[in-house]
């Protein structure tokens, strides 16, 4: 790839999340689909908060959790999504930034709250989103800086832009000036329900040559292809795809190109504290080390690794330098 | 002790904690005082935001803390403190009432916002804190409910209540409504430079006969007696106090009572991530155990039990029911 000034510029929904612990029985009662992503209006978040247990806030967004790892694995990286001029805008501002990521987009000063995602964590890890999008689903093609785009060696996406109104647009425009720099453009699948939302959209994207590297889990990639099978599934992947990655938790992760498919196992972790960002934190990993041109398995480990330190702690945000603990595992 | 609607209520500062991860460097570039609590102002507490890094917000405030932590154990409490009607104070109130604690203080509609805690963490665990009083030190007597104060088996307040103005004035009317319901009046010393601050104070609460039950650390009371020599001080206070508690960390705790001085252990912990609340969460389970009318040494071990789950995650309230915690390990 040609010298640019980032290593990775993602876009996605900017939020802050609202974390607590909840029993199996408080989700079936809230009615909620366990660990799933369902968009919620502020009736139901107010209703949501004021049942759920005593929280920890803490900045998330998919895309964002993914750019600040690739900042902490000491990747130069920056951030697209929009918040409010309000108290959780300026928390989601700050962290980002102390992330050292690169984070341009001015606060709106008027119209919905910034985003937060409500989250619950069951004593099994798994964890269960219901996001109020607010300020992030205002991201339009307004926000899509050419220059900034140009100047990545990946844009990096989330599947969640879909839902949102514009972004979708800003997505596509996004993408279109990446491609037209030489830059690669990455997609996460993001959640199997926002899959299956879009199932056609997304695999137009992915066949179309729109994607040059795809994220997916295992319950993203069967819902693409509405498959139970997972080998039915990663055949038409291996079809569909120019190059991508599907991890499947404590089995690891397939790195999947035209050539190979190769399978990376999963890093040791002594307890699930709270899964979410894994997913996001793999990517952080493996995008790093695409973007520095290490061997994909490297880049899988690198994602493993960050994986694995993301999930022994509540909250999507590394709280190890996770160039630290590469270099502790060999890795960097 | 008589029949109450509470086991305890607690006076204190109402605050978030902003938590986030620093090295010994930070604190020398940024003049801070190591494992101290500083009383800072209002662009004081942005330059310290703008330098730290990427930060977690958790509701805090010493003596809430120890509040929530009673109500883990399964007791009846409540908590008086002052939060304006911002972001910051819905989620202090939010998160103390998810807790299961009684918190009926109306939030401020104007004035200064709702106190935020700068917490920085270093790698040995110690916490320094750099406290914007903001709301919190709005707290005066109006907000003492006699009712309230005289159905609650102890009374519980934080020394940082000498700090405000007008919250000393709230903690001597409060102490004397509980002292006429024959209820018992419980202080903690909170830090060792709040004791400097204060020191003739807080020996005329403790040898005049306010203070029924005292919990201080190693180092808040050696700054009590000025005094380098633990012994010598622990003597002073078997002479002072009519019932007193000192914590020494990994040392475990000496329970001093007109009649005996007894040691308790500390319990296990496999590594400390933070200790801020390490004191508070004691307090809560002694406290517990006392309104329970539980042997000493037991009350204690409840102390020693909580400071060991809070000092083993980021924050200051308990991750896990303390209640369950205890009757996992005997002691309930």
């Amino acid at each position: 790839m040609t010298a640019a000034r980032y290593d990775v510029i993602g876009i996605g929904n900017a939020i802050v999340d609202v974390i607590a612990r909840a029993d199996d029985d408080f989700l079936v009662k809230h009615k909620m689909t366990k660990s799933s992503m369902s968009l919620i209006d502020e009736p139901r978040a107010e209703a949501i908060y004021a049942a759920m247990g005593p929280a920890t806030e803490i900045s998330g967004g998919s895309a964002a959790n993914t750019i600040a790892g690739v900042a902490s694995f000491g990747g130069n990286a920056a951030f697209v999504g929009t918040i409010k001029d309000d108290t959780l805008g300026g928390v989601f501002a700050h962290d980002i930034r102390a992330a050292g990521v690169s984070f341009k987009v001015a606060p709106l000063k008027s119209g919905p709250s910034t985003a937060r995602s409500y989250i619950l964590v069951t004593p099994d890890g798994e964890r269960t989103m219901n996001t109020y999008l607010g300020a992030a689903q205002l991201l339009s093609e307004n926000e899509i800086d050419e220059r900034e785009i140009a100047d990545a060696k990946i844009l990096y996406m989330e599947g969640y832009l879909w839902d949102p109104q514009d972004a979708k647009n800003a997505f596509l425009k996004a993408a279109k000036i990446a491609h037209q720099a030489n830059r690669a453009v990455s997609l996460t699948l993001s959640d199997a329900f926002c899959v299956d939302r879009y199932r056609r959209e997304f695999l137009e994207l992915i066949k179309g040559g729109t994607i040059d590297l795809l994220f997916a889990n295992e319950a993203e990639l069967k819902s693409l292809y509405e498959t139970a099978d997972f080998d039915t599934a990663l055949l038409e992947l291996h079809r569909d795809a120019k190059f991508a990655v599907v991890t499947r938790s404590e089995k690891g992760a397939v790195v999947v190109s035209r050539e190979s498919v190769e399978a990376v196992p999963a890093f040791p972790v002594k307890s699930i504290v709270d899964s979410t960002g894994a997913g996001d934190l793999f990517a952080a990993g493996f995008l790093y080390g695409f973007a520095r041109g290490l061997p994909h398995v490297t880049s899988a480990k690198l994602g493993a690794l960050a994986a694995a330190e993301v999930i022994s702690h509540l909250g999507a945000r590394p709280e190890r330098k996770l160039s630290d603990l590469a270099k502790e595992n060999g890795l960097l």
